[in-house]
């Protein structure tokens, strides 16, 4: 099948900076970061409100590991290992991380957000709008 | 900043065949399709179980513009247009979709889902469990 190039469109900043600090499912503890994005991309910001409920980032996992197929659900080894797609870890083949985060504020291209587990350095690969009824 | 390369995992079967056909947000309007996924990944799909509720998948959406920064939004021409990160729109920068979907079947290698509104011939490049706590 026909691969595809990701283009980052900006990067994490955060006071996690290592993955073994990173809290599992880190959004619960409402984590605090930056999404710096690419100059490049600011008309793509404009409508973005941090009035207007919860914004989706993804980004490209970099650390992770694409040819893991099996897991121990949260790193637990306790637990039997299950196929990635069933789960949330961040080993799988294409490394996209989903984060349903409350945008707080924007200043030029850069957009503070709560609920941000990635860790410091990851790049972002798109933002969306949320929407309960599609998402939740 | 360093590209990275999306490997399609599979790719989307559905009655909907061309992007006009598609409904806006037609994860509403319960769309059945299946997700026949690459059998080299088929470990990848062990845990995931039609009794669990939700699952997401993320396609890549191969005919979208990527130069395209700004949209009318659900391409409604006589509403202003807006950054396509503020949207749902097909067209961004790296056109990754989202799609929650209720799992009904899994054959093998094919997920039948529903509300599931990426046309025909989509590549998938990614699935995971979905999550009310986090996504919602």
């Amino acid at each position: 099948m026909t691969e595809y190039m990701v283009r980052p469109i900006g990067v994490v900043r955060s006071a996690l900076k290592d993955p073994a600090d990173a809290p599992k499912q880190g959004a619960l503890t409402g984590q605090e970061a930056e999404i710096v994005v690419d100059p490049a991309y600011l008309p793509a910001l404009e409508g973005l409100d941090p009035g207007r409920g919860k914004i989706i980032v993804m980004c490209w996992m970099h650390r992770a590991d694409r040819d893991r197929l099996k897991v121990h659900p949260r790193g637990q080894e306790d637990r039997p290992e299950r196929g990635v797609f069933s789960t949330r870890s961040p080993h799988r083949p294409n490394p996209i991380s989903l984060h349903t985060v409350t945008l707080r504020s924007i200043e030029g291209n850069v957009l503070r957000v709560r609920g941000m587990d990635a860790i410091d350095g990851t790049p972002v690969v798109d933002i969306k709008s949320h929407s309960p009824e599609l998402d939740g």
